[in-house]
C-alpha cells in the first residue's frame, strides 16, 4: 500500500522561522527535535544557515545560522534514530565557507533555496555541501511564477552539475492548483533523470496537503510539511495529516500529535498563522503574501472588501 | 476557461446551523442572504425544513425550521437577482406535509439529505416537492462509509423515480482522498444518465476545497460551500476560495469577502469551527467526528495523544 521511496522532510523550525524571525527557545526546538526523531519521520531541519554579513544576529534568534554549538544543545543527548538532521541555506543569502566538513558537523543534509535567477549561486552552495561530504537538495522558491526556458535550463543544470538527491517544486505564494502541479512534477520529471522530485507547498488556499497529494501521486518522493502547518501568513503542509495519508508503518503519528499539543499550540499566542483572507488573496492573485502580511497587522483587518481594493485598484489612475 | 453548466450553492445558514442548533439571528440571516444575492451565487440554502414532532422549537432556532414566515422576513426587500432560495430537509426528520405548493412558498429549491438506509424516505420527499412545483436535489449522507450494491441500488432509483436535478457526494466525515472522490464521482456517472452530481464536502483534513476542484474536474456541476468555512467540527468547503477557483464572470466576489468581515468572523467568539486535531483524527479513521466534538468540550483538548489513545484503544481490552 506504501512506497517506501518517498523522504518526509519537517520543517518546522527553518520553515516556522520565518514566522517568528527564528526566535524559538532551546527547549521548543530540542522537544520538536525529540518528536521528528520518534516518529521516524526521515529528515528534521532545525533552521537556515544564513550568513551573518546579511541577518543581524541581535535580530534573528540562532535558528537563522545554525552555529554548530547551537544545533549540538538542540540535539545532545535524545535518540536519533534513523532520523537525519538538514539546514537550509539561501542561494543568495549564504556563505559556502560557513559550512564544515561533514564529519565534523552534526548536520546529515543541506537543501539549498533558490530563485530560479540565482541557479548558479545555488549550484555553488550545492557543489560545495556534496565536496564536504553532505547530502544536498535544492528547494526552487516561487515556482508559480516561474516556467519556460530559464526554469527548464535551471533543472537541465541542477541535473548535470550537481548531487542534489531532490529538486522541490515550492509553491512560496500558495498559488498553485492540482493541474499546476501535475504540469509541474512531469516537467521536472523531463529533466532530473537521476534525481528524485521534492514538494513544499504552502497553505494559503487550504491546498498545501491537498497538493503535496497530488505530487505523490505523480511521483514526487521527498515531501516538507510542519507540525500544525506552522509557518510564515498562511502557512504549510501540516505534517500530522501527511503521515495519516501515509501508509508506511515505520511512522509514528503519536509523538507527533503529543508535541503539537505541548509546543506548538501555545506558539498561537504570539504567531497567528493558518488560513486568513488576505493572504487567500494574494494567493489567488499569484502573488508573495506581503501586502497581506501588513493588512493582518492593522485594527481594521477584517474589511476583506477594502483589502480587495487596495490589492486590485489600477496603480495608473 | 469556464463551465457554465456549474451551480454553485452557498449553505452557510443552513450548514453552519449545526454548530450552534441553528440560532442565527434574523440581521445575521438578512446579511448573508444580501451578500450571496449581490454575489451572483447561484443558490443559497437558509436552513432545515425538519419537523417540529422530531426537534423542538424551545430548542432549537428558525432556521432549523424554516417557516414560511421567518424566510419572508429574512428575504423581504432584498434584491434577489438571479440567486435562487433552498432548504434542506433530512429524510428521516421531516414531513412532507409541512411543504406548501412552490407558487405560495418563497422557496425555490428543496434538498433532501439522506442515507443510503433511508432512499425510500429521501425519494418520498423529492417526488412531494417536485410534484409541489419546487426544484429539487438529493445529499447522500456519510458516502465515505457507503458503497456496493445498496449505493448502486439508491442512485439507480433516484436516477428512474425522482425527478432530483442533482444527487451528491456528500462527505460528511471528511475523510476522502482525492482518488476516492475520483471514483465517487465516475460511479454517481454510471447511474446519473439524466442528472447532475453534485459535492459537498467537509474540512476535517483540509481537503474540502481540494476535493470539491477534484470532483469539478470529473464533471460535477453542483458544489457547495460556506462563507469562511462555517460549519460543525472542522467546517466546510469555503466559498470565496471557490469563487476564486471557479472563472464565470457572473460570480462576484466583493460582497463575500465584505460580509465574512462582518457577520462571519464574529461568530468565532461562539463558535470554534475549523481545523482542530481531533476532527482531523476521526476523519483518518472514517468515522463521525462526534467523539472528536466532545473531546473539544474538555480543559485538556490539546491533550491530542490522549484523544488518539481513547479513539484506537481496542474495546475488547
Amino acid at each position: 500500500m506504501y512506497r517506501p521511496e518517498i523522504k518526509v522532510v519537517d520543517c518546522t523550525i527553518r520553515d516556522g522561522g520565518l514566522a517568528n524571525d527564528s526566535h524559538f527557545t532551546m527547549e521548543t526546538v530540542r522537544e520538536v527535535y525529540k518528536a521528528i526523531c520518534a516518529s521516524g519521520v526521515d529528515y528534521v531541519e532545525l533552521g537556515y544557515r544564513n550568513s551573518k554579513e546579511m541577518y543581524s544576529p541581535a535580530e534573528f534568534g540562532p535558528w537563522r545560522f545554525c552555529d554548530e554549538e547551537d544545533l549540538k544543545k538542540a540535539t545532545d543527548g535524545i535518540d536519533k534514530g534513523d532520523t537525519k538532521i538538514c539546514i537550509m541555506m539561501d542561494a543568495h543569502k549564504a556563505d559556502p565557507d560557513d559550512i564544515l566538513p561533514a564529519d565534523e558537523s552534526v548536520v546529515d543534509m543541506i537543501r539549498v533555496a533558490t530563485y530560479v535567477k540565482d541557479a548558479d549561486k545555488a549550484i555553488r552552495l550545492a557543489k560545495n555541501a556534496a565536496e564536504k561530504g553532505y547530502e544536498c537538495a535544492i528547494n526552487i522558491m516561487a515556482i508559480s511564477i516561474e516556467g519556460g526556458p530559464s526554469l527548464n535550463e535551471a533543472l537541465q543544470q541542477f541535473e548535470e552539475e550537481t548531487e542534489a538527491k531532490a529538486v522541490y517544486v515550492v509553491d512560496s505564494f500558495g498559488a498553485l492548483y492540482s493541474e499546476e502541479v501535475h504540469f509541474l512534477i512531469e516537467t521536472y520529471q523531463m529533466y532530473l533523470k537521476t534525481k528524485e522530485v521534492g514538494a513544499h507547498f504552502h497553505n494559503n488556499q487550504q491546498l498545501a496537503f491537498a497538493n503535496t497529494i497530488e505530487a505523490i501521486i505523480k511521483g514526487a518522493n521527498f515531501v516538507d510539511g510542519t507540525l500544525y502547518g506552522l509557518g510564515r501568513s498562511a502557512g504549510n503542509c501540516p505534517l500530522e495529516l501527511l503521515l495519516g495519508f501515509l501508509k508506511n508503518p515505520k511512522y509514528n503519528i503519536v509523538p507527533v500529535l503529543d508535541v503539537i499539543g505541548r509546543e506548538i499550540i501555545p506558539l498561537r499566542d504570539e504567531i497567528d498563522w493558518g488560513y486568513h483572507i488576505p493572504y487567500m488573496l494574494t494567493a489567488v492573485r499569484n502573488e508573495h503574501p506581503r501586502e497581506g502580511m501588513a493588512w493582518m497587522k492593522r485594527e481594521d483587518k477584517h474589511n476583506y472588501a477594502d483589502f480587495y481594493k487596495t490589492l486590485t485598484e489600477d496603480p495608473e489612475q
